[in-house]
């Protein structure tokens, strides 16, 4: 333990050190999976004691909660932008999901919950709840709850393989168009499936 | 080695385990990425000794190329469909890929690839060569190289969106879709990237 002094006070410090173990936590799981991955190896990329994971997160299932839980301001805003006039709801959700991957604080998150639920079926299940929750669960969508469902479905499948494509495996040039070439290339779509003829399914 | 007899013949045998040794390779890339992937592991789950491993596939790296590799029977029906009159190329393509993941050889070599992909750079640069020469390269689309790109770019991050829901997370309803409720749902967007306005980037 550091002595104590003005700056930076034991406030801040715990603040920055669970900062760290939460960004190495991402890290760990995105890539090793929930099995692969143990505290020893999240302490590791942290440079921090294991002690110290235990002293913040009482267990590896408490870090995950913690490591892949959408920040509380994106999901108000997830849920302020549900409530934009219908004609524009798909560039409004566009616009918010390019805004939250490129945000250094929740970019991180997303990704991590993109590529842990990609493992094994345990954490696919815990973290389709996020998904569904911050993509798709408030969509007011649709003439019953099955046709709410496939809706927001589909408008979740076109933002998730834009994210793949553009964040997780950065293939050109989709990686590299501004928000002001994406929006108009694909908000007509998400629209389609927002308030379009679906066929036989709707 | 066992004793030749007439069947199973040798040419046979060879055959069936080269494929257990892939199907474990599959797996195991997909779950641990290429640097938390042994040999041992390989074989372990393939249920085979290691050095038969070695017989088949000369490195880890010939092993990943030849289990991310899709099989050529399906590039060939890729380069057929894009033959397809450009009003139907939409539902051409989407009922493509509907039966690629629904076929037992074909369906495990893309759900390998686009989870092997997740892990590291060096797998992602190697593997993205894959995505762009199937779902990709051979889009005659829009009036220049960089439109088309674009177009089939938004193309592949709308087909591995809906892979990932439909597929990997199995998120419902997206995952229990028919081929004839997804197709009209999801073709005209395929259709909008394929000869659209785009806007400004086009």
């Amino acid at each position: 333990m550091v002595k104590r002094s003005s700056t930076p006070g034991p406030r801040d410090e715990r603040g920055v050190l669970s900062a760290r173990i939460l960004a190495a936590a991402r890290e760990e799981f995105a890539e090793n999976g929930w099995a692969g991955t143990t505290i020893r190896a999240i302490a590791r990329t942290a440079g921090v004691d294991p002690a110290l994971v235990y002293h913040y997160f009482a267990s590896k299932e408490a870090l995950l909660d913690a490591a892949t839980m959408p920040p509380l301001r994106w999901l108000d805003s997830v849920a302020k932008t549900w409530t934009a006039p219908v004609p524009e709801l798909g560039s409004a959700l566009l616009r918010l999901m390019l805004g939250a991957w490129a945000d250094e604080e929740i970019g991180p998150v997303l990704r991590s919950v993109i590529l842990t639920a990609a493992h094994e079926p345990a954490t696919r299940e815990k973290l389709r709840a996020i998904v569904e929750g911050s993509l798709m669960g408030l969509a007011q969508l649709g003439v019953d709850e099955h046709d709410r469902l496939v809706r927001s479905g589909l408008i979740s499948s076109q933002i998730i393989g834009l994210a793949m494509m553009r964040y997780v495996w950065k293939i050109e040039p989709v990686a590299s168009m501004s928000e002001d070439e994406i929006v108009p290339a694909v908000a007509p779509n998400l629209q389609h499936y927002i308030e379009g003829d679906l066929g036989p399914v709707g």
